[in-house]
């Protein structure tokens, strides 16, 4: 039985200069055992899709990371969180925005996917669906986090978001060491026993944000896509460029109509694409042979890789 | 000087059977206005953005079509708009989700262009942003309209909602011969004297939506797009076919990946691949030749093409 897990906990100026020791070692438990959670799933011989609901769920549970109970706060001190999962054995998808107090957005995105008839639901409408479906909520006080309480404080009062990237028009103040721990994002891809293939990906948005800002993390095509013909991708990274990029379906493209390898397509990307744009950010892809990649063009991507031939990667810097 | 402006006014079950003399002749006049609103931008000189924006604005404006003051009732009786503007000189892209009480959506989307230093927007976030940019509101009454709310008194009991397709995991009727007015969605796409192009799309959405659902329309390579490179295009249709099919930048990378013509990539995505999948609609398409194409599925299409050569299309029916 074959299989292939990969995931990833945000990119951005990740560097041996701001992680400590005890840093580092917080973060490789968090992605294995976020690796652990998902290949359970596979091994039993589930599918791609519930692989990448449970390691999601892992990171989202993890204040260590920028999702679910981790999230960041918005300009009006609320957690916001954005998900999506697209199953790429029949191209379906659910995806929500802005919504709060759910557990796991990823689980709720995977209920849109499955029972709404729709694909993506946003703030006290997706909050309202996850009620019907009786969705696990949680109080305020789950998802408060005095580190990230304590980030939002200090740029409350101005105009200033933070995220990862350096964009003037954001007044996004540019990347700083004491930040990197804000970077974030986190995605699974997972290729199952079956050869079928799956995409997720689960935000708390940017520290600060305001109007309701959508970013590329729960939108089909940008930051979270899957079809077995060529491959599931997870994005991570400034998320305006992302959703004008079409960043994950065009790996998908380049893999379709000009033949390039997994690799090849991510390399384009995100690596000469995204750079020429302006774009932070990378991106993890697995294809239906389980040929897997990491890609970025920031210094550093919290990642990991584990598949059926017993094979375990934990990465954080530049490679 | 040479340009070109091509405009929809949503795809669906439009046939002979259900328009009678006086309507054919209404929504004639309204889309000729529509052509004349953006032509005369582009005769001035104007950017196809501004055209586009022109075009979308007079279509939003008149209670024939839903998007802007024709919009349709949510499950709670309100008017929910989304709209997205991108422009393919810079593949800039702004849009709003949910938005209510804002007389031109289209416009709103291209103050998040300019000048929100992000690319998509929702709902009350959305609605404050307006509010600081000074983007023109209006009541609640200046979006009544008794054909649509009887619409939706109809149905407003039920789960069900009314939209171009027969989806049944929507609860979502059939479509029937007096529904053949609500098939909402208006859009533009434009190529400028400086041969740059644009799209733009505005939608009311469904009538009964629930759950803050949001479509295509408003979310940049599945409902909308451009780039210079490629092509601009604006969709209509059943939105979670769309979102899931990425159509908008699908067509964009077939030109791009596989040098297909604008018309031969506008037939792949909306006649064979959105077909296989079950997805009902259709999009208009510009070059920065300022070829153009209408390709539908569905039975018709509002729509209509005027160019600076005095060429002028208007039709409704199949081709």
């Amino acid at each position: 039985m074959s299989y292939t897990l990969v995931i990833h906990g945000g990119a951005g100026n990740i560097t041996p200069a701001i992680m400590n020791t005890q840093q580092e070692a917080e973060y490789t438990i968090a992605l294995k055992e976020a690796l652990v959670k998902g290949t359970d799933v596979l091994r039993a011989g589930g599918s791609a899709t519930d692989a990448v609901v449970a390691a999601i769920c892992e990171m989202e549970d993890n204040p260590l990371f920028n999702a679910g109970r981790g999230s960041v706060f918005t300009k009006k001190g609320l957690n916001e969180m954005d998900a999506a999962i697209m199953d790429g054995s029949n191209i379906a998808a659910g995806a929500v925005a802005g919504v709060r107090n759910i557990k796991n957005p990823i689980k709720l995105a995977r209920e849109v996917m499955l029972h709404s008839g729709h694909v993506l639901l946003c703030n006290e409408g997706a909050g309202e669906f996850a009620l019907k479906q009786g969705v696990e909520m949680a109080p305020d006080e789950y998802f408060f986090n005095k580190s990230r309480y304590d980030q939002w404080v200090e740029i409350r009062d101005t105009d200033y978001t933070q995220l990862d990237h350096k964009g003037d028009n954001l007044k996004g103040g540019p990347v700083t060491p004491n930040t990197g721990h804000k970077f974030g994002t986190v995605g699974a891809v997972a290729c199952d026993a079956m050869g079928n293939i799956a995409a997720g990906t689960s935000t708390g948005g940017m520290t600060n944000k305001r109007f309701s800002r959508i970013g590329d993390s729960p939108i089909p095509g940008a930051g979270t896509y899957a079809n077995k013909k060529t491959c599931a991708v997870s994005c991570t990274g400034h998320g305006e460029y992302f959703l004008r990029a079409v960043v994950a379906y065009d790996v998908s493209c380049l893999m379709e109509y000009k033949g390039l390898s997994l690799q090849e397509a991510c390399d384009v990307v995100i690596k000469d694409k995204l750079v020429k744009m302006g774009g932070e950010g990378g991106l993890i892809a697995v294809d239906a042979l389980g040929n897997y990649n990491f890609c970025f063009n920031s210094a550093g991507m919290y990642r990991g890789m584990r598949n059926s031939e017993g094979k375990e990667i934990v990465g954080f810097y530049g490679m």
